[in-house]
């Protein structure tokens, strides 16, 4: 296991240590961390733990390091990012192992580098271009004229469609699907004819794409995830889509086809939209929304979640819900009773 | 590029052309659309697009058609099935090219018509029977003891279990499973004993299935989805589900074991239903919908959808959903002392 | 096809037979069985439809025994469970048919002991250690560094990722993947940089994963999940969660990072929760529900669906939602006029 001491890592990712000069082996969360360890205080309301932590060393921001004195600091202007660093210090992106497995399958037409790692049973269709350092494993596909950056990576089973375009460094986790045919029908009268889907899926540099996640190639033209937005599991991209840079959006969320989403929104866990609308910049969208109409405020924060309750008192305040307009008009009733009433009239 | 003249189309596909009789090479959008290009008009309040269009030939229905004297027409009862029929002569449907890749796996009792294409990697279990001109692409697999029909795709790592039926012409997407087990136990006093699911999967003729959507096999008899039904991405549909004909379920919607769904619902995305219910034919659910019991009356609309705020308003007003009842007798209350207090009862 | 007697059946499942032992050779639903099938009455409700099913014999409780003179019945405490080891019996439990596929490919480093059962296609990574009897069947993927116990199942195209455990008796349906990387970002100032998850999953004995299910592997130590859990499919576990024993989990539930369950729990279909919390024993969380806070008294059972309606009816009370708060000022001001209207003070 690869050690690195304080100076060894401040040399390496900046901010400052103090204390003793100690090596460490790994990260770990405070309450879990030993003397080899180092650990981070990211939110002060756990400043507590850091004081009952056994780790060798704590990351903290410049405001708590003072509380302290006497611990192995390294101190930086945000702990959790710079632990995100000290993590990856530890555990340093795989590098190709170029090479093709003797039962991968690569057509004739496709550009494969020696830099690229091909694993077993992977397919590479014809005509389709890999960058330099890719990272095809096992059991990975990637059909015909497609177009992949430098270091791509496709975990094992990731299927990617004919005519897709992936920027560098592009991660697609096992089971997610990059262009299949996007969800559109005309109904003839009796039964639904297939609109051909003829665009594909374009994914800007550094997107990442959870693991059994949909993005839809386009009707027409090309689905677009721009770059640097990252997409977990089980997220629907319907086709037409066009989402932002350095968008986030979280598992289970699904986004209908033709939406535009702008950039640097957070989007929640299981959020749902409406087609055909857009989503400002920045926004920030509670995990069970659901989005039906376009935001074109940039920077808010969106929610409607049904409250939580037992059962029981579910059952007995829900069924209301069927009658509010009723329980409305009622009130109108009073209030227009009470103004002759009390011989006061109300708005 | 193949391209068609206007009265080629026509000829192909019924309609009038009227003005010259261009070449077009591809169907686009009204606001992408070139010269070489042929577009469409689905619905009258996009008619100024058309005017500001510099598509080489427009698509519109016969009533539109008098506004657009001098433009390239061609003249149709529905735009929007001739725009997916025009866009299917461009690409027409991949037809399989037969042969069976030395790297798949096929069981020497298998049946494999020569008109198929079993693609690298592809594995057909033992008995399984395929009918002409069927497509298994790259990774997919199809178990023992199935029967599938004639032009059957399966695309890259598609999985169908043993012991299901696949109609003529039914398409499965990457990463979409037929036939896993039902979730099917029952409580033996201090764990779960699983209940075998020995029913398979029926899909009647044409329907398709989207990628990493799941059809559990049933429980004793097969879980069915009736012909020309066209089930989106991530869709779950439990075992012992009998699904209509010509009914579209969109993504994400999840159909719990037992339900019944009629023929030409239209399921919205998200939608979900709990089990043992019946939803009668022509039904339109709403996206994100919860479905909690049967639907018995045709062709209606249902919905049940949160309505989003801001946050800020959401929590001011999500509060009170947990004291509608007692808001309810509030109302009550003042109804009953108005009614004294202003001497007229209230019903 | 196997036929049992009803004495062969209750000499090794216990219960008493009574009637003519005749044999029968496959369970069917009351209202499907015909003379030579077996069935049973779960529900006392559905009497009726013992009196008019053909089926041979039937599995009943004690209590109901006495109304069926004349039947051939197997009595039995738990009908519903008897049910299910009688399937169980028709259907044994399949064992591996030991030997490594020509076309599956293992790591030299690999132990995979002759007992088991490799596929087409199948890989097994380095250092991977299987247990006795374990299949892993076609295109399915084990990376690097695994632990299976004994007569684990993992169908065609399931993935595991490296460094993961997985128990005794562990199923894994098709495109389920255990082990992709958790969601954790630190924001960067302009983009976002991905957190390495460098710790794995750990599944108990018993564990099943339904099919596109996902159980993401832990931040920094393993995503847990405990003995005889059930895991439907489309489920989606994040990173560092600890589900306890015996729970049930129904399809497309999300669980949020870091959350705790406990064991004997039953979690809805689509339920999602946010992360951070812990959810309490025996908790039963009704389908749809989303989890907002922790759960901390076992045996509750938690719900926050919003009700059905037709679309028009949702239309006019979904609206006033947006105003609950607004109409509870109203009726407040109501009661405070009628208090002074009255003569009476409101509380």
């Amino acid at each position: 296991m690869t050690s690195y001491t304080l100076s060894q890592i401040t040399a390496e990712l900046g901010g400052q240590w103090q204390g003793e000069d100690i090596a460490v082996e790994a990260v770990r969360p405070l309450a879990q961390a030993e003397g080899g360890h180092i650990s981070f205080l990211a939110n002060p309301k756990y400043k507590s733990e850091v004081h009952e932590s056994r780790a060798g060393a704590v990351i903290v921001s410049e405001k708590a390091a003072g509380e302290f004195t006497g611990r192995n600091l390294i101190i930086t202007a945000d702990p959790y990012l710079y632990f995100a660093k000290v993590a990856r210090l530890f555990s340093p992106i795989v590098k190709a192992a170029g090479g093709v497995h003797p039962t991968a399958v690569v057509e004739p037409s496709a550009v494969v580098p020696a830099s690229c790692e091909i694993g077993a049973h992977a397919y590479i269709g014809a005509r389709t271009v890999l960058g330099e350092g890719c990272r095809i494993l096992a059991g990975a596909v990637v059909e015909h004229d497609c177009k992949l950056g430098d270091e791509v990576v496709l975990h094992p089973n990731a299927v990617v469609y004919y005519g897709c375009t992936l920027g560098q460094r592009v991660e697609i986790h096992s089971g997610a699907v990059i262009g299949a045919d996007g969800f559109g029908l005309a109904f003839a009268g009796a039964s639904w004819f297939k609109i051909p889907q003829t665009g594909g899926v374009t994914l800007g540099d550094d997107v990442e794409i959870g693991s059994n996640s949909n993005i839809d190639r386009g009707a027409m033209s090309d689905t677009l995830i721009g770059k640097g937005t990252k997409i977990d599991n089980q997220v629907q991209i319907g086709h037409n889509c066009k989402i932002g840079e350095h968008t986030v959006i979280a598992a289970q969320a699904g986004i209908s086809g033709s939406t535009t989403i702008g950039s640097y929104c957070i989007i929640g866990g299981g959020v749902g939209t409406v087609g055909h609308i857009e989503i400002a910049d920045k926004t920030n969208i509670g995990g069970g929304t659901c989005i039906t109409h376009s935001i074109k405020e940039s920077g808010q924060h969106i929610a409607s979640l049904y409250p939580m309750q037992t059962h029981k008192e579910w059952a007995k305040n829900a069924v209301h819900i069927r009658h509010l307009s009723e329980m409305n008009k009622r009130i109108k009733q009073l209030e227009k009773q009470l103004g002759a009433a009390g011989g006061q009239e109300q708005a």
